[in-house]
């Protein structure tokens, strides 16, 4: 009988190890030829390895292997010895003396993903996904969004909240509203979730506090820069709050805990990008009434209307604020009643606001959170008062009905964030196969 | 100008610092009322705070709050003075001076989530989720899970893999065939996801080790104990392996860094539970054909379909390799090639079979994994051979014309693992909201 006993020991060295060994080391590296620089007498060919590049020097009978048949975008196991080279990434290359061919293309690439840029439009990019992502910027991009999830989760986990899975397909959806993809569920009519709110938010009852990393899906037909028909919402809500300013402190803390994780873990891919990264140690709280008030002075606008945000103020809220503060994130609080869903709580002292916020981030809302109605008594004649009816919530309600803690939370667009973090404008530029209007492949 | 500067500190003590604190300490504890036991002079009230139950003594006369007022499942705050208590849970209670009370139930609970075991149908506790997992030993179920994704995550970190998040809306399937969902996407016709596989595929050829924890969708009419139509699927692939053992090592690697983290920090929810941990240290191997031989050898079976595993074979697999090896777990091999789709590598050496496995946990299949073809001609030869089109998958196809290493990955039900682990027979006990033929709420 065999016996599978754990992790298997390779051969093959990573980037971080190669960087550490004695020059005359003898190695097997595995990768894919990145590129080949054929100078006549010797040859540069540059693996591409998940960490990072490493440049292997090829000479011409030296290494067991005719440079002729090598392609780029093969999969190879170079061997060969370790030498210090100044003009190498990360200051090592590998001497050739045998490359052994695990796989190889049968088509030439489309696109130059071996330059450091891509001359390329998105739209091209978005068309052949699979092999654009294959460049070093495009996908270092992706790693910066694998920190963003990792410290959403190991923060929040350090806080108490528990991971939750929440079921994408319902009977109905949390805000209502025909922005809602609807398919046919072994004949009985169902919908794709917008959010895991209603989900959440029964949860509180059972572990205080709760998250969830999943897909949401939005049948806007909204087609600009900002929006994704789905996108990876980071979803949190939390129970036995005093009020909604928990919340916006302890997404604060989240931002903090990813900056530094990001310094720590991810300074490469922050070069590769060149990214600064924003403040975080005090982030700006005004209320939605006030931000208009500010912007309307300083830029010299007319408030249009008191109950509404246009993209245009929440450009200049982020340019004020940056201005007066050098502030990067802004939260805005107190947004009117009739823009917020009706689960949100509104002012006890001026019930046309809620007590709820949206954090903006250079002018980009990139989250709305808040505190939610807690008593069924309110929750019931909100709905009302709304016109709505409690059909189909009826699982909900019994959460509020059986007692649930005050309590509140927010959602984050994960594309919008890293989007912003890194300083792109499309949020198809940080989604690894974005899906809106015209797009449902790749 | 307000700041937000991060996370609060709060005055509500957690059970872990309360367990800590010295006798006579004065404490704040937040939480729902559990039960009450009115004893006449006396009450024990029992909060339930997310990490655990605390017990609290009403003294009439020391507390300045009328008991009569007090309801079970109110969320509270108690304040009091902290004694050693040997019958109470963790040793320790707290004499209650104050209870504030921060919300109120407006109805009776229908469910008795206080007793230690509700005695009531699975279907009773479906029907009433939200209330139901109030209990402490239903929830424990869901922090078992939070242990399996977490484990998976963090060990796969460890090993180099990157985390992605792909499109659950999609122009085809993944596996192709009947049992998927269809939506209508502005007017284009779109699926659910069945798996991610093809993405993860796509990003081998970018970082070289991928992970997705993401949910899944199936519209099979299965109505067992084991199935569900919506999933949370713990995915890996990986580029550079030898051969599908390397797979299969890497699983066994996750399910012992699983149970360490368990014994580490689940103690008490496996005490709950009265989980009894399975062996990982070495998991047996054993190719498909044999299994069915050993199995109808020693339980005198007829082998009906030497190409197919029924149910009821896999649970004396599991039987048989309790019996003759103590084992938990056991990796089947080389699944005929009839049985797994396409991107399955065939055995060069028998092509009716595949270099392939299944991981049946106590007779239960929880994985599927295998190599995949990475040569382009040969995925193209057998989409032919079978009769199918390449329309629909030049993007999956296109990874492989520009090059793709050798790789292979598997799929984990989060669920089934969970449920085999703390014992469960039927999967909707370790789904938070199940979906499944007939149940689409809550």
């Amino acid at each position: 009988m065999e016996f599978m006993t754990g992790v298997k020991k390779k051969d093959d060295v990573s980037v971080k190890v190669l960087l550490e060994l004695e020059e005359g080391s003898f190695v097997k590296v595995q990768g894919a030829v990145h590129s080949i620089r054929d100078m006549g007498e010797v040859a540069f060919i540059v693996l591409r390895k998940s960490e990072g590049l490493v440049q292997c020097v090829y000479e011409e009978g030296k290494a067991a292997f005719p440079l002729k048949d090598l392609k780029e975008e093969s999969a190879v196991e170079v061997m060969g010895i370790v030498k210090k080279e100044e003009r190498a990434p990360g200051g090592v290359e590998v001497c050739i003396s045998e490359i052994r061919v695990l796989s190889e293309p049968t088509e030439p690439m489309p696109l130059a993903v071996n330059k450091w840029k891509m001359n390329t439009s998105l739209e091209a990019m978005l068309n052949m996904r699979p092999i654009a992502l294959r460049n070093v910027r495009e996908r270092a991009k992706f790693k910066i969004q694998e920190a963003v999830v990792r410290a959403f989760r190991d923060f929040l986990h350090s806080q108490g909240f528990t991971e939750i899975h929440t079921p994408k397909i319902g009977a109905k959806g949390a805000e209502g509203g025909a922005n809602i993809f609807k398919l046919d569920y072994f004949h009985r009519p169902a919908v794709l979730a917008q959010s895991p709110q209603f989900y959440k938010q029964m949860m509180v009852g059972v572990f205080d506090r709760v998250f969830e990393v999943g897909p949401v899906f939005r049948a806007e037909k909204h087609n600009t820069k900002r929006h994704l028909n789905e996108y990876t919402s980071l979803d949190f809500e939390m129970g036995y709050i005093d009020d909604y300013t928990d919340i916006m402190s302890m997404e604060t803390g989240f931002l903090q805990y990813l900056m530094e994780l990001l310094k720590k873990e991810y300074q490469k891919e922050l070069n590769i990008l060149n990214v600064q990264l924003p403040k975080t140690d005090q982030i700006p709280s005004v209320p939605f009434a006030k931000a208009k008030e500010l912007v309307a002075e300083k830029y010299d606008r007319k408030i249009r209307n008191p109950f509404d945000l246009e993209p245009e103020e929440e450009v200049l809220i982020g340019r004020y604020f940056k201005e007066e503060y050098d502030a990067d994130f802004v939260f805005i609080t107190e947004y009117p009643s009739k823009k917020r869903p009706f689960y949100a709580l509104d002012d006890p002292k001026d019930p046309r606001y809620t007590l709820s916020f949206d954090l903006l981030f250079h002018g980009l809302e990139i989250t709305t959170g808040g505190q939610r109605i807690h008593d069924y008594r309110m929750l019931s004649e909100k709905i009302a008062a709304r016109g709505m009816t409690e059909e189909g919530m009826e699982q909900y309600l019994s959460a509020f009905k059986h007692g649930m803690p005050p309590h509140g939370g927010l959602g984050i667009g994960l594309e919008r964030l890293t989007m912003k973090l890194i300083g792109e404008d499309n949020v198809r530029e940080t989604t690894l196969f974005p899906r809106d209007l015209t797009r449902l492949e790749p």
